[in-house]
């Protein structure tokens, strides 16, 4: 599961830690820049996601501090940023409802004991070298899921923007403490979207390079943050009965590590499998877009230690699960980030700020963190994605939608197991209905095609069939018709030929079926004889009486085959 | 899904009813003693599978006359027999055990609502030409169900050798009356077992022709019934502590239909289900072989039309689900049967049977029935079977087995299930790991061989690739990796041709895959190529933008895009 690899560039090269073995002096500025930038970057997103996952919002600072160091310890890739992240506040909050109550101290112990478990078994994985795991959730299905989630998590937050208990519970007549809460809302929101979409064209405007006029922009939460928290304590908006964050203890947290008990563990297997394949799915994915850029390397299995230990991390400090994200990742990167030091910088960061500036979040508005939310999760709906998919083939497109609405209907655990098994059928049923070709030989040349295609010369005797499919249970009684149609349509037939080049294994009901169709066939004096059987094919066949006992011969090519099945008084018999 | 077909042969050819409506006179010899032969074989039968029903024996006899109208107004073989086996008998009991007691009103009025339901099923699915359903059964799974419900079945009616209630409940002191029983049970067995190995050869010694010497040798069964009936009467078995069958109402039975109500339909859905898949598949795969031998079609969706009729045609007179049996079918062959009107004679004289000597039947020792049972069974542990899936393939081996396993353990439903799920699995297991050649060219030659296994010529700057297997998720990773790999071991590659003549399709995130890996190449100045795609798999890609804008070119030959991109100045550079 490695990269296209380019030798020039050290960092992410291979062996554990080499980045720091091999530092050099001229990365450090770009390192401590990203650091900056990042960590001032992550401080709503962090609150934000804690919130949307039930939990007190320093929970979602807890999570930012060791999993940076966890995983520059373990991961492989050079610009990764790893912490809490939307998806990963919507699967603890939606797989732990079923048990307990978001804001109760147990439910809290479940979500640590959520990324605890989630950690060990990515690490676990990690030293199984597992990595190939992920590879059963298809993209339509990752798409499905992530659009599903930010529908979800979009309809969320709606009720923070009306100051709602919770949504859909009817619209309440708007006293004058909503309005003032909507309007907080609407006037963050507007200034996140004119950020995210005219502020670093006109940061260049004024003079900035155009490099940092963008990260600079990427900064607009912070900004409206810190515009929240003054508006907040200069107008007394908790008097005003606008819904703050409300204390936030200063200080780190203390390292603490317990154990579940079997009957939470159960519970929680389940939960922790998807939130691990999930988060590594996605890390992985980031962490790969980001080093084809630098001509980096990613090794799979690296990585699944490195979330590992991310998640166990953040368990350690009380934190909540991590993985990969988008945002941050691609801030880093673009600050100069050149190794995962640069996480590690913004892991002190948010430190010394916890150390000082926490209790100050009291005072800020939960809607500003809603709109946050909002505007990170809005493009995660990936319609273009459902209409590439939809467009290439129906069942994907489907399966895609149906994962959405999976999601959407029958939450993140149905959502996910429904896209699975979707992408398992649509990959059975698509072999079910395997192409059979009758084939001939383009004139004057040793190329074969099928008939209904080209014009090709076929031998009265001979028919020559191509099997565009493994043979296996699922395809063998249509293979086996498809045989029985051709031969009624070529009465002559003697000698049967199957071009195998297309045909990667034959399960046991495949071979049942060849078995008896060459049997069948003896009795009307028609011979079988294979062509173009690959190497590991041939290496199963070998064994079988089927090849031993009823074929006729097994010919290189199919040239060689017409040349010695076919009529030697005459080359070309008929052009079709 | 038809066999390959004779035409000279009317019997067995299409249309409905086409055997009556072309009747030959000729026939009806062949059809009466197939009749009468069958009919006095499958009374042992039919009580027997009854009993291990769990159901009173003269539900077996009810069940052994309409299926066989049905049958004939819809069947396509002209030799399948149906009626009750050990296998639906099987069933019945293990799915019904979790619903009602057996011997109660209720249990049996269940199993009467499962040959109905199952028989609409059938129906339904005939009418709807699902017959591809029963496809994903896949031969090991098929196997491994039937060897682990024969040994089910044999611990069954291990008891009733011993006349012990149940098993294993410990073995009580053997009194004279359990003496008495084992007697008779190892009396019974033995001359079944002689009769099945010897009688044969033994009456054609003593001047009877062949054919008719193997027939007679097959009603072994009634003759041990009959010696047990006389033998109970004169010994007045009953009043000695043996079991015996116990009141046989005299007289056919009342045609009656009620429907089942919603809770009770929703407990048979999948039983129902199971019954008609495993039923179905069974049938079809005896009237196939049968069919064979005499060059004349089945068609998959009269079967489910025919098995439909029948199981409806049990429930209405009060009997439980039916299907082919092989023993059965068998000898209806052998005896002569030439169209399903010789099943229409076997019901007339089962009929005439019930109305006149059915109470007789109330004095039979059930040990005798046991017997018949045990030694019905015993052939179909298919240790053979297990042997070659598991040479061929350990996977399929694995699937087998635990099948097996399953219905042993988890129950029969649990056994089916299991094994579907692990045959998919081996499935996507195999393709997952495909398998990825680098090809040179034969010298001389306008072949193109795997770099490992020939002596080929390759070109420096072109590295092509073939892919033997369609790519799709859970592979993607695995085919970028090996392409990866590749792409190191020849590091002065200009051009990559992928070789896509064993790729039937991709799936998107196969597609996604390859834009990717286009694009970090053409980052590197290698340009990706394609050759011999086949025409389904082009008509798609041919819409997409990798292939449009993305892919140099698409070569229909490898040998053409060898000549096009290899080195003009030397024509075969260096052999591997």
């Amino acid at each position: 599961m490695s990269l296209l690899t380019d030798r020039l560039q050290p960092p992410g090269g291979t062996g554990w830690l080499a980045w720091l073995r091999h530092y050099r002096r001229s990365w450090l500025g770009g390192d401590l820049t990203a650091g900056l930038v990042v960590s001032v970057m992550i401080i709503p997103q962090s609150m934000a996601y804690a919130m949307l996952a039930g939990l007190p919002v320093q929970v979602g600072l807890y999570a930012s501090l060791l999993p940076l160091l966890g995983y520059a310890l373990f991961g492989s890739s050079m610009s990764l940023s790893v912490g809490p992240v939307a998806v990963t506040g919507l699967m603890t909050a939606a797989l732990l409802a079923p048990l307990a109550t978001s804001g109760t101290v147990e439910y809290l112990q479940l979500a640590i004991w959520l990324a605890l478990l989630s950690g060990l078994m990515l690490f676990a994985f990690g030293l199984m070298r597992l990595g190939f795991l992920a590879n059963f959730l298809s993209h339509p299905v990752i798409s499905g899921f992530i659009s599903g989630a930010a529908l979800l998590i979009i309809f969320s937050q709606l009720p923070a923007f009306l100051a709602l208990p919770g949504w859909p519970q009817g619209l309440p007549s708007l006293t004058a403490d909503n309005l003032t809460v909507l309007l907080l809302g609407l006037g963050s929101l507007t200034w996140l979207l004119y950020a995210r979409r005219w502020l670093a064209p006109q940061l260049q405007r004024l003079g900035l390079a155009a490099p940092s006029a963008t990260l600079l922009a990427r900064l607009a939460p912070i900004l409206v943050v810190l515009l929240g928290i003054l508006l907040s304590i200069w107008l007394d908006l908790p008097s005003r009965g606008v819904p703050v964050v409300g204390e936030v203890p200063a200080g780190l947290p203390a390292l603490a590590l317990s154990l579940p008990e079997l009957s939470s563990l159960r519970a929680l297997l389940l939960p922790a499998l998807l939130i691990s394949l999930v988060g590594f799915v996605e890390s992985v994915s980031i962490a790969q877009s980001l080093a084809r850029r630098r001509r980096q390397r990613i090794d799979a299995n690296r990585e699944l230690l490195g979330l590992g230990a991310a998640n166990v991390g953040s368990a350690l400090a009380g934190g909540f699960a991590v993985c990969g994200g988008f945002s941050r990742s691609v801030v880093n990167a673009e600050a100069g980030a050149n190794t995962p030091l640069a996480g590690v910088l913004a892991m002190l960061v948010i430190g010394a700020i916890l150390l000082t500036l926490a209790p100050w979040f009291a005072w800020l508005p939960l809607v500003v963190l809603a709109s946050v939310i909002l505007l990170a999760v809005w493009p995660l709906i990936d319609l273009q994605g459902l209409r590439q998919a939809w467009r290439y083939d129906r069942a994907e497109g489907l399966t895609l939608l149906c994962t959405a609405l999976g999601v959407l209907l029958l939450g993140v655990e149905g959502g996910i197991l429904l896209g699975v098994g979707l992408s398992i059928a649509a990959q059975l049923w698509r072999g079910s209905r395997p192409h059979v070709a009758v084939v001939g030989r383009v004139p004057g040349t040793q190329y074969f095609r099928n008939t209904r295609r080209h014009l090709v010369e076929t031998e009265p005797q001979l028919l020559a069939l191509r099997i565009d499919e493994n043979i296996f249970f699922a395809n063998s009684k249509a293979i086996e018709q498809a045989i029985a149609q051709a031969l009624e349509d070529y009465p002559d037939t003697r000698h049967m030929l199957l071009i195998l080049s297309a045909v990667n294994h034959i399960d046991s009901t495949g071979l049942d079926m060849l078995k008896e169709l060459t049997e069948g066939l003896a009795e009307r004096d028609i011979r079988v004889y294979l062509a173009e059987v690959k190497g590991p094919l041939m290496d199963g066949l070998e064994q079988t009486d089927w090849l031993q006992e009823q074929v006729g011969e097994v010919f290189p090519s199919t040239h060689l085959a017409f040349n010695a099945l076919g009529d030697p008084h005459r080359a070309a018999s008929k052009i079709k």
